[in-house]
């Protein structure tokens, strides 16, 4: 397959290629060049037109619960307290194995048609399937983890051992798995650190160097954690949450800590010093009230900051064009500061940084020779997008998850021309309807019952 | 002409109906009611079918630059100052009326393809057109205002006869014009209220209390603003800029105030109690680093507050849809409340409340029967619109202005299934990146003479 004609956005040290070429044999990208070049070399290939496209390495999620597309938009605008006890959580317990995998199954596609190629999902492991499976069906790549909380250890366990043993380096490598405390308020010390050994033992006996099962948590996602921490196990937390939980001896460079809002100097410190990747989910911050990570500060310290989604309900899209010019416009706002996080480094927290936060960056992140084929290909061809001074500018500040035309995974197209070729889209949302339509029908029995 | 089937937002005491119709007649609606209903009353009308979509009152864009579409992108994460200096200015002084003209119209087709229906625009008059030519041609709805400044008074006197003279209340009353003092720091005191006489001497020779020319003005964007005007003019400012406007008489209900993001409370009182409405323009003031308006506040206060995506030379987008979600989003996360500004407040302020700003509330910001038909028609049968618990969350948190498929300004469909009827975009384009490349070559002609 040879993609021709395009800007190509490299996201390496290539740069910015006009009139550029992306030569793909199989799962990987063979060259990357000049057209002509690439087209004298390859004149077999199938050929891909992407004159007046835009084409980018594929958008990394690195926060998300893929299932939760299901309560899109069912409740809004709550305090966080009620919101959970009242709303998310009653409809949660009502969903089952087959809710989950067509939640993930919708998250894959919308994600799909928004130019993301991989995401990193946390929720509940489903016997057969769940997330995983709907990820797979896609053709979407991700590391899927198990949620583990302190008052089901057994059935954590269970999961963990089934989740790897089932789906950690499978679909030609594309679905990785992760071990998930939920959070230092839900997960007690002694299980914390349990579930790092775990962890560990299932990278040696599944995983690779190359292919790690990671350590995906919350952290400090609003600032009453401590008091949190302290109230539900009784332990003393001096400073931040970073700091009690590297206390724990937690902390290392395969964890990957979703919102890092509460944090204050020490705990910079510790995330750098330790290699902990964070995923900044702005939308959410914003959303659920809690607050805006310091990313500034965690950049000028050396953290590598990846950006996320979040889930479909504390969002409530799978869109990271949205996260991107969220997070570009958030920062300069509230630090009074308008070169802070300019364009090209949003875009290269959504893709290059993203990889590096899941351990991924060999394979992933970047359009360059040797790395797997994860591109979305965006026709600029638009008014909203005209006229063109600067790709990067437009990707970040213009461009909308619709522009995306084209997305190759894994070397595989999963979307030409808006359509996805792995799914069938009207049956899945016509399933998606009728999931929330029993879901809330199960929660009125319940109510009735209860 | 009869929209059927859908679900209709009528942002009016009828509130959401479902599977409910709209017959409008020339350019007005004359009935809003069920489907079944007026499909039974309005039989020869031509029908369309809005199965599984969602009707909303076309947006409102309450502050922009509309010629400015053609320097989207060219300069972004600079520090203000110099993002003006150096890169701003010099390329606007390079526009001439034709550009101003193509601009405008880019704006207006990107507005319409993102479900807006009317905006307000400041910048530059020009002798047979400019801006207001190219809402017209488009068939948007808008008020074209002439920006005027202390070091042009003679040139800005003229300008403001010639455009309230030769465009107000023309093309069917969709285009009335303003009168736009830059900002209190570029127009000395004298010629502020000099600028308010001249409104008003035009309102009443071209205007009329149901087609106004409205006073349109940037205040307190930043918080130098006093020290700025301090030091152009040699005059005394207590206080807020607020204060110092109301201090020079020219504050009233016919006033709109973009940004007013550095109000102290006695800011606050002046604006509620003169009836000044405020646009609010969230992403051009994170972008900027202008900072945050206190919009929950001045909503307490009774301040009418209706939103912007100012010029897209700051946001870079001419989309309503982002700037919605961004002001859902950020006063949520900057006031630690989640409750704050919901949905179908933001609807309001997009819709309404925009039409309030622009006094033009007889006429638009609802589906209500007796006001002009300026309607957007969403098509909700997209994966991550999927599923459906409430239209307003969706509109707000999840919709894109791509999902805007039909949209009618003044009775008349302006875009059906994405296709603009009233302008050739591809043409459009074309003139817009040769406009662009002028725009360079003379910039480049003038820097070697400068």
């Amino acid at each position: 397959m040879l993609i021709t004609g395009g800007t190509i956005v490299t996201m390496s040290s290539k740069g910015v290629l006009r009139d550029g070429a992306v030569a793909i044999e199989d799962e990987y990208i063979i060259d990357v060049g000049k057209s002509r070049e690439l087209r004298r070399k390859y004149r077999r290939y199938e050929v891909i037109k992407a004159e007046r496209k835009v084409v980018i390495p594929g958008l990394i999620s690195t926060h998300h619960h893929a299932a939760m597309s299901l309560l899109r938009g069912y409740a809004d605008d709550y305090p966080l307290k009620e919101w959970l006890e009242r709303w998310i959580w009653p409809l949660e317990k009502c969903m089952n194995g087959r809710d989950i995998y067509v939640g993930a199954l919708l998250t894959a596609v919308e994600s799909i048609m928004g130019g993301i190629t991989t995401i990193n999902t946390m929720y509940h492991y489903v016997e057969g399937g769940g997330e995983a499976k709907g990820l797979a069906e896609a053709g979407l790549r991700g590391v899927v983890g198990h949620v583990c909380f302190s008052w089901r250890k057994d059935e954590d366990r269970r999961a963990l051992e089934a989740l790897a043993r089932e789906w950690h380096g499978k679909r030609d490598g594309r679905i990785r798995v992760s071990v998930d405390p939920h959070a230092p308020y839900t997960v007690d010390p002694e299980y914390m650190v349990e579930l790092r050994h775990v962890q560990k033992d299932l990278n040696e006996r599944y995983g690779s160097p190359d292919n790690p099962v990671i350590w995906h948590i919350h952290v400090a996602e609003t600032e009453d954690e401590p008091d949190k921490i302290r109230e539900a196990f009784k332990t003393e937390v001096k400073g931040g949450v970073v700091e009690y939980l590297d206390s724990l001896g937690v902390l290392d460079r395969d964890v990957i800590a979703a919102h890092c809002v509460a944090l204050n100097e020490r705990d910079i410190t510790i995330l750098r010093d330790r290699g902990v990747k964070v995923s900044h989910c702005p939308i959410s911050n914003l959303k659920l009230a809690s607050g805006v990570s310091p990313v500034p500060r965690l950049l000028d310290a050396g953290v590598t900051v990846s950006l996320g989604t979040d889930g479909p309900s504390s969002n409530n899209a799978s869109d990271m064009f949205e996260v991107m010019k969220v997070a570009a416009l958030l920062h300069k706002g509230v630090w009074r500061n308008p070169t802070i996080l300019p364009a090209e480094d949003v875009l290269g927290m959504a893709t290059r940084e993203g990889a590096k936060a899941l351990l991924w960056e060999r394979e992933i992140g970047s359009i360059e020779t040797g790395k797997k084929a994860d591109i979305a290909i965006l026709n600029f061809d638009k008014p909203h997008l005209c006229p063109l001074y600067n790709e990067l500018s437009h990707l970040v500040y213009v461009a909308k998850a619709s522009d995306v035309e084209t997305v190759i995974i894994n070397g595989e197209v999963v979307m030409e021309n808006r359509e996805v070729k792995t799914v069938n889209v009207p049956r899945l949302m016509e399933e998606a309807e009728k999931a929330k339509e029993n879901l809330l029908s199960r929660l009125s029995q319940s109510t009735v019952k209860g």
